[in-house]
């Protein structure tokens, strides 16, 4: 298809072309597009007039262009596919090709607001059942309405970026009579998919489903660090708070929305029939594959087809009270868990609540992550003309608390 | 003091020098200190080189001059009161000074984080009565921290924005077996203080509650609308999403923490004793007097005093577990309410849920908000040499539903 020798299983080929921002030693960071094993210098194309958006992508964040909107986003892949699929453009291209290796990867966008759904039913079941032994693990409200709840945009950071184990008010024992300050001892993750907004809503204007496209600029991979003990002491009753706000990681590839048009599946069957502005006239579950790996070994295959309540659905409940869109808000998805233990997308799961430790593949055993661990979350989608569509990793390493 | 004919009754003196962002029409908008019943443009002295900063004053945001911090603060502030008070300066300064009346008061700030409270243990008592009545009204934890959650920092508008009933899933009857989707039936208004960062802190160094100055600008009003049927459905068990989103109104004087030294008073008695992170070695309880107005009646007087956690402990919390501060971050108290009935902060409380409606000064009588109303909240404090603080208001009117 392209030009360039690219294994089209690669996950990176022509059918992905994923956004992100990079930093070369010595230049400013500026906007690229994942290519094979090469990343495609969009400021270095704007500048020669090779595409348009010098300014978009000049910039060291991808904000200008995903505000840009609906249209830009599809002249300028079109344009991308155009130069690297006809060989008269191979020479004027080549020059804006740089390894992979050689660039340092950025977070790709600022975010303004993030919010962060709980949109599987394994996962919500599972923890009901961990948190609330003795009730129903559903709460009422859990079929009606995505349930979610904003988290801290100033702490989403690039992945790689180290995790200090966070320190703060937790019970060491269930039965203690009060709290005790230390690092946390339930450092987790939560494997999770996010999307971003591009184009800005109007305050007042629900967002449909149907017009998802119009203001979703891409997805990313989510990690949710998450510090069960200090979230369990804190979180009634308005949520989670600094068992949160910590860190959260995100991928450096935004994989746009058009690039995930052939991995869309029917999502799981919804009883009860949600109330019509929750209605979506074409199937978003996405067939994303995802797996977590823990310093390297694989310990778990969630498979975000399963989830519940899709992203058109997430992001049209979320502006239904009339809460405007900005150009950056990320909404997570929850953790991604599906019906085996097999496929659940946190520790808290996976070792339930600690009680059954995980064997590593290394033979080292973990109820919750140890300093020094190393925790990459990735995926792969099908992609058009059966190629694969790949997501790239989220990562990060646990540092030891400070405290 | 100064050579303005300022009233030091008007609480818009010399001691207080609030500021803020403003447009007259045909210009840009700017920053602006009030004086008496004057605007200071700063954007206009910086530029006749009577202070420093004019990148940070022409700006239409405070956000680059609390960017710059405390020095910086300091000696703005210092500066002014030079420029106010010494006759000689009168005739290079009065050609910068704008009746309030002929312009027009924007939101002071850029939100970057919009982190809400829960600090009134009247006000937490009040509402664990009234949505859970059979268990005790405070929750273990609410003693041991101050109790938090993230909101949408993309709704936070302007005082006199307009707030559009919101829609919603909620439950009409108490035993209803599903939800239905509308407008509102409980709009409530929720009387708040808050206070803003300036300088950024590092990701994984927490605030103690001594670096507070050092960090925080000042201070503004705030009425967290919420929607008392939405909350109530969806919030279990992560906490207030969209009965909150929909808009949340911020005063536009910024108050700076240097102008209410004098407001400083002992706070309630903690027991049990805070964790040492959470300790103070000066008293941070503030004598702000609030009054909540409905369509121009008084139907409340909170006192801010009252607030069992202060606000360095509230930023020393927010940061404990390494989350770092960036400029425009904003920490609201949450509902300042009192042990009488006069000083609840919101209808939730002063109607009891609905069941002992209001009566207002007019004799209309309220459960909760109809289209049309008005509510104003305003507060004053003590300043130095026994003037008069004003934190002037927040005000938004009530428009109908758009479902």
């Amino acid at each position: 298809m392209t030009w360039l020798e690219v294994d089209e299983d690669s996950g990176f080929g022509i059918e992905n072309l994923p956004y992100g921002v990079f930093r070369r030693d010595g230049t400013d960071a500026r906007v690229g597009v994942a290519i094979g094993d090469r990343v495609l210098d969009l400021a270095g194309l704007a500048g020669a007039g090779l595409v348009e958006g010098r300014g978009w992508f000049a910039s060291g964040t991808l904000n200008g262009f995903m505000a840009a909107g609906r249209a830009a986003w599809t002249a300028n892949r079109a344009r991308l596919r155009d130069l690297l699929t006809d060989p008269a453009q191979r020479a004027a291209v080549s020059p804006h090709l740089v390894p992979v290796t050689d660039v340092e990867l950025l977070r790709p966008f600022e975010v303004a607001d993030y919010v962060d759904f709980y949109a599987s039913e394994h996962h919500a079941t599972n923890a009901g059942r961990i948190f609330r032994p003795q009730g129903e693990p559903l709460l009422p409200n859990w079929k009606h309405l995505p349930v979610g709840y904003h988290g801290r945009a100033g702490t989403v950071y690039a992945s790689g970026t180290p995790i200090v184990r966070p320190c703060g008010q937790r019970k060491v024992g269930p039965s203690d009579a009060a709290p005790s300050f230390g690092p946390t001892l339930r450092l987790d993750i939560e494997a999770e998919v996010g999307f971003v907004a591009g184009t800005p809503s109007t305050p007042g204007r629900p967002v449909t489903p149907r017009a998802f496209r119009d203001h979703v600029f891409g997805f990313v991979l989510v990690n949710d660090w998450s510090a069960r003990d200090i979230q369990a002491w804190e979180g009634q009753p308005l949520g989670p708070f600094l068992g949160k706000s910590f860190a959260t990681s995100v991928s450096p590839w935004v994989v746009p929305v058009a690039a995930l048009e052939a991995a869309r599946v029917t999502p799981p069957a919804q009883d009860p029939v949600p109330l019509p502005y929750l209605r979506a006239d074409e199937p978003w579950g996405l067939d994303l594959r995802l797996e977590i790996l823990i310093n390297g070994g694989s310990v778990s295959r969630p498979r975000f087809e399963r989830m519940y309540w899709t992203a058109p659905q997430q992001l049209a409940h979320a502006t239904v009270n009339g809460a405007s869109l900005r150009t950056g808000d990320l909404f997570a998805s929850g953790t991604v868990s599906g019906p085996t233990k097999e496929e659940r997308g946190c520790l808290l799961e996976l070792t339930w609540n600690g009680t059954e430790p995980l064997e590593l593949p290394d033979g080292a055993k973990r109820a919750f992550l140890e300093d020094g661990d190393t925790v990459t979350i990735r995926a792969t989608a099908p992609g058009a003309n059966g190629t694969t569509i790949d997501l790239g990793e989220v990562t990060g390493t646990i540092r030891p608390a400070n405290c």
